[in-house]
């Protein structure tokens, strides 16, 4: 491909291990002829020591006008008062739903073999408004905040996610039989776009159930969609019927189709800089900004590849419990591209 | 035993299957000889058509003179404004902590086999404050409220249980890397009475990780402590590791030594009065009752017979695959006294 065909996408490698489990998705990406030119920016814990930047301008913008990108896991800032990079990214970037498919992935064992769900969070406000104060001594609060615009937005996405991706149902996860307005307005929201959908099914189970049902029979779930804090701890749930963070990919999704893909495990720093580090979670999540770029032939080439050399079992990271390098696991990959 | 030396406890048998059970209940207890009398009082979704009430004032004293009781599921009233029955006493009796001990039950096969945890949930504030409004058109808020006293009281709960219950490690649930203020407060509190129980280890899980960490290895934990919402959430996790709400226990704390023990499950009025409910979680719940009162020897017969009678797997209502009645299973759980 010449320079002028390629997408250029916006890489945040972050910190700890980060930059290893990057190399790996470029490497991957490189060997299977992905016409994307990485425009990379160091977004993380390490100050700039003559700007005191932990997030510049020029990263963020490298966002906005290349509308995809791919980030590693970032520290927070030591030190008070500083906000999660994480948290930061999607205020500034106004990434309104964060996506993360979960599926059984044939060849790693655990208590499930049949997951196959995709949960989709709203990602800018609810629990995470970061309204807080305290009343009186010892009486704090914080609020909960839902708008009828972002409830919209998040429901919107996940019909026309489930519409686009072959799935059959919609379930909208809630607390309203207590937070009667609030997760009652985000029903109202979710109810209004269901109508516009009348060939997708569409439910509502509330979070406790629902938590419930997940640990007992995850298959009964297709695309669940939900509030801030609930897809906080549903993903993660999921993510823990399959094996865990290291092999979940997750997308978030902006206005302007903004897709800012990125592995939601930690930076482990205790095992950065020694080749141990697991390129999943990464190189699948950079799977679904391929997926959002229409770039389907590569991403099931490199998606297939990836759960292939899972399944075969020969090359496994030890959080797994293999004992390969990244880049030896990096290379099976390629060798399954 | 004379009159004399008999108890006093509150029964509340409640909507849909809550008679039948509450009648096994009644007969486990009897044939079992323990020192109760029963004193029963009919809240639930029927109103009394003479004076409106869904929940009589002679109901609630019953409750706070005899300080100890035990309800079946009831059902919300039927209209708009009803508030839950089961929000309503917890507010009015001032119950703080609900406590349910969850475990795997030997002979009844789940993807589980190593589940032994207790879950305690501050049951009075936090996201169940009923403070909500719209701010504008669209745009609405619940407040969550934390204050010090409830989180100080229900901690003490947990740590008190966890050392006159022979468990070594409390772990408290929170999500204030988010919210700062409120569960900052909770974990505050929580770390003040820690420091007053060094023989018990103590630690600090974010909600998400610790969703994660249940459902990869539940047997990592032993009790855990936290604010309201979290504490329903995996609560009912914890329950569907094991099996559902159908086999597991749960009784409410109050100010004063009251001990409310309820099946947390639904009236089901689907198989109502067709014999064919299972009272394992209402009669369990009696024995958390009879902990409570200090009647240990009861309490493990009658615990014994109903996970003996489980285990032998020949006696077993539908909701666990089995065809036999409630009597029927009813019958088996007195033989196995
Ligand atoms: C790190 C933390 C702030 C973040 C969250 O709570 O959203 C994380 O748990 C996630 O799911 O991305
Ligand atoms: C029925 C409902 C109001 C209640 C709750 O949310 O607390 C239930 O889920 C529970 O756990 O007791």
């Amino acid at each position: 491909a010449s320079g002028s065909d390629l997408i250029r996408a916006t890489l945040f490698p972050g910190d700890g291990i980060g930059p290893e489990i990057a190399e790996s998705v470029k490497q991957v990406f490189k060997a299977a002829d992905v016409p994307i030119e990485w425009e990379e920016h160091y977004v993380g814990q390490e100050v700039d020591p003559r700007t005191q930047s932990f997030l510049t301008w020029e990263s963020l913008e490298s966002v906005r006008r290349n509308k995809v990108g791919l980030k590693g896991p970032m520290a927070t800032p030591i030190g008070k008062g500083h906000r999660s990079l994480n948290l930061t990214l999607r205020k500034e970037l106004n990434l309104y739903a964060n996506v993360r498919p979960c599926y059984s992935l044939p060849g790693y064992k655990t208590r499930y073999d049949d997951v196959n769900l995709i949960t989709i969070r709203e990602n800018t406000e609810g629990e995470y408004s970061g309204l807080e104060h305290q009343v009186v001594r010892g009486v704090v609060e914080s609020l909960k905040i839902i708008t009828r615009q972002a409830s919209l937005r998040v429901a919107e996405y996940a019909f026309h996610y489930a519409k686009t991706h072959g799935r059959d149902r919609v379930s909208a996860i809630h607390k309203a039989n207590i937070m009667q307005k609030t997760d009652g307005l985000f029903l109202k929201c979710c109810r209004e776009v269901a109508e516009k959908y009348p060939e997708i099914k569409y439910e509502e189970v509330v979070i406790d159930n629902c938590c419930m049902m997940l640990v007992k029979n995850p298959a009964l779930f297709d695309v669940l969609v939900m509030p801030n804090l609930y897809g906080d701890i549903i993903s993660d749930l999921c993510a823990g019927l399959i094996g865990g963070l290291g092999l979940t990919p997750s997308c978030n999704i902006g206005e302007g189709g903004i897709a800012l893909a990125e592995a939601v495990h930690g930076s482990a720093p205790d095992i950065a800089g020694k080749n141990l580090a697991n390129p999943t979670a990464l190189t699948l999540s950079a799977v679904t900004m391929l997926r959002h770029l229409e770039l389907h032939d590569k991403a099931d080439r490199i998606q297939n590849a990836i759960l292939n050399t899972i399944a075969e079992g020969k090359y496994r990271t030890a959080d797994l419990g293999g004992s390969s390098s990244t880049t030896d696991f990096t290379k099976a990959i390629i060798d399954h591209l």
